[in-house]
């Protein structure tokens, strides 16, 4: 028991004692395809965000090694991710200039508090909060995310400076510089974005077609970024397109990143401390989304509030090692998979590699031109972007599609923040109007049956002196009232009532106040000479009815089952009638 | 139907028709006695809102006039109440200084903004928002109401000037003025309150003992203040007490309230706003609490839109017409029943009292000591104080209890506003938490039946291929990750399952997140090897499910019931061990 217990903070005590050689190799191998993947999207989110492009690179260290200590997927890919890159410069845009190096603390302190934010949420277990991101606000905001970052990008291809945090800004930024294009930047932004385009979708096929197995393929063509970067570093240096008014990454600091704690500014820790916990949650959500699904395909299982800790300890290492808010990547966390990794060893691995790479290929990447990241980027947001799942909420659930269409129409508009609040406030209040007007059915007996059914879509006996609700929906506050309202209702329509039957199969709790609107619905019924009775009331729910004066103040009685109401209720009114008429 | 349109906006069109004489006199009897307890509650409440007497009198002129145009209920008595007048003094108290002309300014605002808010509220028929306040955080809040409005008066009894908007607060400041006590205000307030409680508590028992009828003992026990503030009154004028630092309500001016616009600085609109919102919200509820009661016990309707709309026009009656925000009282209300009023005549005519009683009484008003005031109002809350809720609501149900403390709580330290808010969150932050982690239960076949049990709890017969979870909640976004989650432990717990069955009888809805689940579940169930299966899907539920793919996707049967499931399922394996055997 001490060992599990020991073993629910620290997991690696868990999978550590069987590890064997055969299972380093297999990490080590895919370490390395990950790291070649990891080093240009390192550079090229640490771009989106506004950092410098080493940020990028710290950000894959430590983060990496902490979540190997603390994290319950073997697989996730933790380190620098589009979303969060794109939540970054918004809520660093307010605070600080770009390119600044308050701008940089600002983006270590951003780090720290999502850590912090994320690990509170551990310890206390709130995973289940992230719940409340509903699939079509998480799509939708994703969706018009990557719509946001694609368009950020669409400047950098053009040579040009443009800014803004959403659609409107960006696109008025973009027409006030137009006249700025540097053609040379144009052919090696869009001659990486074609290359990169035909490689996504036709080098698979093509290397398969000559004869390399599917997994190879796969994994070369998920590289083309790294050849990408490598043609047009070469090209860049050998043409010196510096001196033509490209713009290249520059000069990265070679080394480690210096360890230490972010800036201890209060007010600037007060200001950032909204955008932290939408960074996070928002994080949260697509890793465990991503981590799930891996470790589903091996039935192995990732435990959610775990996950918080690992996440939370790796932002705090972050923001102390030089880094920005990192997250799970969806598509590196899959080449991770599908390259084998078997343990959370092959994101350590990972991190030497990104280490090993900034010792020794900052001298190149100075070289690479910018536009050949803007290009990278725009290629992997193009999987964010999904608007089939739009048509598909839309089919499905008109009230989901408003909350999705909101949230997307409100990030593009506004940005990211009020974009994913709006979001979350919408399904919300959609889905408390939902339940706060309870579907419940008149019903009426199947001649011949115990079955009973709705009275306006089946031919059922009735009885005007008995009236029988199935209330379908668990009964709470917000649709109490509604409750009372339709009871009170039915029995003003129909004077001659006598017997009111709740029948309750579908409630599941029976909060204080729908008690109180029961004794409520009991009082009023009992004023205007009306016995309400219950049916089929659920095991738990009349274990706590039972402890209430309700059941002694009910009129009528309770019943098991609806068909025992009803034959009950009418003996006692044909003895009534044989005893008046005698 | 031309009629019945009309008639929902003016609900007179409807009972006009059927008015008589009898049904008049009945009305006027009503209003004389409203009026008569009207009076000393205008001036009383208007005190406690921090405003001059005569505010109180004119809120109860063209508020009650109009809301008998609008109105939908019989018998609610609108105007000044002790919750609504709290509230207006705490909003009011950041605004302007209590006395000052600003003051009295801010209040037409507010009146005329929470009308503003009813009436637009009624127009888009959002009624059902109320129902978000649940029943114990409205009597926790009422409680601490009650509490801080009773505390609030205790000062003027004693002769003393203290303010405050929370219980720590008004109590500092009670402590701090402790020495300025004046005997002469001590005398007569606490004559009051001793006069009023004995009156409450043995007035009517002893007039009935005497030979009355239980209606009249009541209701001169309910007038028990007009005679309190006759008898203190008269001694002011008598003994002279303002000489001896007794303080007086002093001159009212005598005449009627000037109709106008009330201040149009959109500042000081845009910032009572948030209070405005909370009134109505409040005094909505406590009034459509009081008529709905009411108007069932004559087996009557009210329409809670129609309210809204009537609520808010009396408000900007308020607004316009001199006054203060009004609601529909609970007290007056029950005496307006009980004296008889028919009809909404008896309001326009109680305004009518109200008119008469200002034009004629103010030099008579001039001597009434603020500390009867006070000992009535002391007396009229102690009924809106509850404890016994708390303990029936902590018996029943723990989170609403937790809900309702911290209302209670919050309200007596912070104010009324804090109070509320929190109060509205907790009950909807409890709510959301109970039902993201819906009961769910494996069941198992009782032996020789079509029925199935919860395996922990009946000896029941299992499959250890099959696995049968019945849920017991909607599914929707904020628990379809957590039916994801059980789904998954409960296929890697047992490895060898092959069928995985969800019984679904209680499930009323699938939103667009727990389809997205049932995919994933499926998926994931799939590349385990097992089947997914439903059983018992209802019929709206299933009619959505049959347009998506998950109907094809499905890797198993849509069964009638769990019986059903359960034979074709092991008929299946039957005949597949039957096969492998042979």
């Amino acid at each position: 028991m001490k060992v599990n217990r020991f073993s629910r903070y620290f997991p690696i005590l868990d999978w550590l004692q069987d590890y064997t050689t055969e299972t380093f190799v297999r990490d080590a191998l895919a370490a390395v395809i990950v790291t070649l993947m990891l080093v240009p999207q390192a550079l090229a989110y640490a771009m989106l965000a506004g950092l410098p492009a080493e940020v990028g690179l710290y950000a894959s260290m430590i983060p990496l090694v902490v979540y190997a200590l603390f994290g319950t997927s073997a697989t996730l890919a933790v380190g620098p991710v589009a979303v969060a890159s794109l939540m970054t410069a918004s809520a660093l845009g307010g605070v600080a200039e770009v390119g600044s190096p308050e701008y940089v603390g600002a983006a270590l302190v951003l780090a720290a508090l999502s850590g912090l934010v994320l690990f509170g949420m551990g310890l206390l277990r709130l995973g289940f909060l992230a719940n409340f991101l509903s699939h079509p606000v998480i799509s939708g905001f994703v969706t018009a995310s990557g719509i946001l970052i694609a368009t950020s990008q669409v400047g950098k291809i053009l040579g040009i400076e443009s800014g803004g945090s959403n659609l409107l800004e960006m696109g008025h930024d973009m027409w006030q510089t137009l006249g700025a294009i540097n053609p040379l930047t144009l052919v090696v932004g869009l001659g990486a974005l074609i290359y990169l385009y035909l490689c996504r979708n036709y080098l698979k096929n093509l290397l398969m077609k000559l004869g390399l197995s599917e997994r190879l393929s796969d994994l070369i063509t998920k590289a083309a970024p790294v050849s990408s970067v490598i043609i047009t570093t070469v090209a860049a240096w050998f043409f010196n397109l510096s001196a033509h008014g490209v713009a290249l990454v520059g000069k990265v600091p070679s080394g480690l990143p210096s360890v230490g704690l972010p800036p201890l500014d209060p007010s600037l820790w007060a200001t950032l401390v909204p955008a932290a916990v939408l960074i996070s949650l928002v994080g949260f959500v697509e890793s465990v989304s991503v981590a799930q699904t891996l470790a589903a395909k091996r039935r192995q299982r990732i435990n959610p509030n775990s996950e918080l800790i690992a996440l939370g300890l790796a932002n705090v290492g972050a923001g102390i090692g030089g880094g920005a808010p990192v997250s799970g990547g969806f598509s590196r966390s899959v080449v991770n998979f599908e390259a084998g990794a078997r343990t959370p060893v092959a994101g350590a691995l990972t991190a030497i590699g990104i280490t090993f790479a900034t010792l020794t290929l900052t001298g190149f990447l100075a070289f690479l031109p910018k536009a050949t990241l803007a290009a990278i980027i725009i290629i992997a947001v193009g999987t964010l972007i999904d608007f089939a799942a739009v048509r598909r909420t839309l089919a499905y659930s008109r009230a989901d599609a408003t909350a999705m269409i909101a949230t997307i129409v409100l990030t593009l508009a506004h940005g990211v923040e009020l974009g994913i609040l709006v979001g979350v406030a919408a399904s919300l209040g959609l889905h408390l109007y939902r339940t706060s007007q309870p579907h419940s059915a008149v019903v009426g007996r199947i001649p011949g049956t115990e079955h009973f059914r709705n009275i306006n879509r089946f031919d059922v006996e009735t009885d005007d002196k008995i009236t029988i609700l199935r209330v379908d929906e668990s009964l709470y506050f917000a649709n109490a009232r509604y409750l009372e309202d339709t009871v009170l209702e039915l029995s003003s329509e129909n004077t001659s009532v006598q017997d009111f039957v709740l029948a309750c199969q579908a409630v599941n709790e029976i909060d204080a106040s729908a008690l109180e609107s029961l004794e409520a619905i009991n009082r009023r019924l009992q004023e205007a000479g009306i016995r309400l009775h219950l049916a089929e009331v659920k095991g738990p729910v009349m274990d706590r009815l039972r402890t209430t004066p309700f059941c002694q103040e009910l009129t009528g009685e309770i019943f098991l089952s609806t068909y025992e109401a009803w034959t009950t209720l009418r003996q006692q009114k044909s003895a009534v009638g044989a005893m008046s008429s005698a």
